[in-house]
């Protein structure tokens, strides 16, 4: 436990609240900030003009207002000054995007990915070319402040090690540092699980805004997940933390999951489980695959429906005891789990009315993920940002543009 | 997101903070206090002043040191002049303690419960009783600064209610509200989830000491838990967050829950599932009843080992979940479930071998708790304390010795 702040370390923290604000709420007044922060105007004032010196906000006036008379100006994060690079290491494809201040993506990269580029250097060639793309199209005397990237694995917090990603046979790979030495930013690479950073990403410009308690669920080729509680992400002891997917919710007889255990919810309701209960072609897998089986239920397909029932079931199952453990007020269904969800509704719901205790699900929000196929990379970004938005000043005078 | 703290704020943090160093760590030198709180030793000085000037702290040579030379002084919390009153609504008996700061048990009562005691005017009754005999045994002109109070229930954390405690038959009780306008101390009474002011308890002062990421499970009549994640204990949007023992670990064809469900980790691997399992007779229960059931596995008594092996089983499922979910450093059993832990430990490590991720289990510690009966007693006070170590000097001065 240590004392309170300087009077230089409440100056830094000022300054990346204030900052904060205009780069997750958008262009504000300094009225509002100064209300938001509890601060007097004319130390709104001070903090924003060292933030605009800088490069890092402008002053200028809003777009049409709709309302008479003399508009205030608004602060504005400067999106085309200062970016972030965001990855993303995909089930099928590998996504990067340069990231402005204030979340605006300025650019987007992508590639299927082929069988042979699942190898963690070929991984790293392919991101580091997309960087080189990325960065030579920015304006000259831009600044590069962070870069964050995502992987379907577990990922240790300190480092960026991946410790498992199943999906692409990796095993305490050092995926964080040898980005970072292969982009040579003078940047390290922040390396998170990828239902984690949606979990972040929705909580800060999704469905969870303004909630400071919520679950989400990606699903893709399994079912991850992310925790939120009292407005922070949960990693637990090393970062491991929301792997809820490998939550046992059925152990005697259960299906078999791909950690070698039985009976885990991305055993029962990952996306082949529901494939295989719907009896689909064996080879047919992924987003397009998991529709096909809910609009056959629409249409009233019986294998669809009873597919639909079951995985529906142990998905409220798997809800029911996350509402127990962590009283969450939203929870968010992404990635492929969306679908599902739209499709499997209210049998989820009627297996937390009977799982769940009262008082723990009676203010709980069931939700669809917002930010879609982004999601991942907006948390990605999200940590990327951490940085420049923990001290501005400092962060910036690091950075070369 | 608000603007950094005042210098009056930071006085105050500063001020909570060195208290709580000594309530929680002990007496301590200036030395090591401003080490430890990244201070310079006259800042220390002139907060060790002020603290003493009011009665919190005193200033005196440490107990014999075992060391040459002349000792320096030691920092002492003053257990003596300033307590909390601390409540524990158990399912035998009702508890009650006065506790000084540092976390001297000063007094300490108890009563069997009578089951015409369980209206919740007749506890508060029973606990203001205890409170009066307390208070009038502490010595004059010392000050009492809070009150907690422990049911084995969801409570909601703004403002005490007792949604539901299904031992006591109450739901929507206004337990918190009711015992402070009974104690009238001027104080109101924070009331929390036994299980979750066990951990707290646990994480302070006993087997989770040091460690920011646990989880603490407590049996008696059911299976409470809490948890603790980056240092803060994890209540969720209103406060149920922790009941574990509600998790399903066994949808299909479980045994029936209190709660109405099936499968409950409480139903299978809870005191009656274990004397059930075990063929005794179904009047027996508590902890003696369990502690023999122990005691007869010990002794090879066949039924007795194989109702630890299932209990076992599902203990070791549960928490596996929980690793998966939470990735705490620890997990700590309490209560009946210390004994139950000691005689399955076997069982249930295999279970969290087979069932838990390998990256999220390979620092996992397991543990008895440490603190016996008084860990609920402990969690309550600390609850209580939180104010005096918020701001000694505005909460003192609230108070009327």
């Amino acid at each position: 436990m240590k004392a309170g702040p300087s009077q230089e370390e409440i100056r830094r923290h000022n300054l990346g609240t204030l900052l904060r604000h205009v780069h997750i709420g958008g262009s504000m007044s300094r009225a509002v900030l100064a209300d938001r922060m509890g601060l007097n105007r004319s130390t709104i004032l001070g903090l924003v003009s060292e933030l605009a010196s800088v490069g890092l906000v402008r002053e200028e006036l809003p777009r049409d207002t709709g309302r008479a008379g003399r508009p205030s100006l608004v602060v504005r994060p400067e999106s085309d000054q200062v970016y972030v690079l965001s990855f993303d290491v995909g089930v099928e494809r590998l996504t990067a995007a340069r990231i402005g201040l204030g979340g605006v993506f300025l650019d987007r990269r992508e590639t299927r990915v082929r069988p042979d580029r699942r190898d963690a250097g070929e991984v790293t060639e392919v991101l580091a070319g997309f960087a080189r793309q990325m960065m030579d199209t920015a304006r000259h005397g831009t600044n590069c402040v962070g870069v964050g990237a995502a992987v379907r694995g577990t990922v240790r917090r300190t480092d960026g090690l991946v410790r498992s990603a199943s999906y692409i046979d990796w095993e305490d790979e050092e995926f964080g540092a040898g980005l970072t030495r292969r982009l040579d930013l003078g940047l390290p690479v922040a390396v998170g699980n990828e239902a984690s950073l949606g979990a972040l990403a929705e909580h800060l410009r999704g469905a969870g805004t303004g909630c400071q308690d919520l679950v989400y669920l990606h699903g893709d080729i399994g079912i991850g997940g992310g925790v939120i509680t009292g407005g922070q992400l949960l990693g637990g002891d090393c970062g491991y933390g929301g792997e809820i997917g490998h939550m046992v919710v059925n152990p005697r007889g259960g299906r078999r999951c791909g950690c070698g255990a039985r009976g885990c919810l991305e055993a029962e309701a990952g996306e082949r489980a529901l494939l295989e209960a719907a009896q689909r072609d064996p080879s047919a897998t992924g987003r397009e695959a998991v529709r096909a089986v809910i609009e056959a239920a629409d249409r009233g397909d019986i294998s669809a429906r009873a597919a639909l029932h079951d995985v529906g079931d142990w998905l409220g199952i798997g809800v029911a005891n996350l509402v127990n453990i962590l009283n969450p007020r939203t929870v968010i269904f992404g990635g492929t789990l969306r679908e599902v969800f739209l499709g499997s509704a209210a049998q989820i719901r009627s297996r937390i009315n009977s799982h769940a205790l009262a008082a723990s699900r009676e203010n709980l929000r069931l939700r669809v993920g917002e930010l879609g196929d982004n999601g991942v990379l907006i948390g990605a970004a999200e940590l990327a940002f951490s940085t420049i938005l923990a001290g501005p000043l400092e962060a910036l005078a690091r950075t070369t543009p």
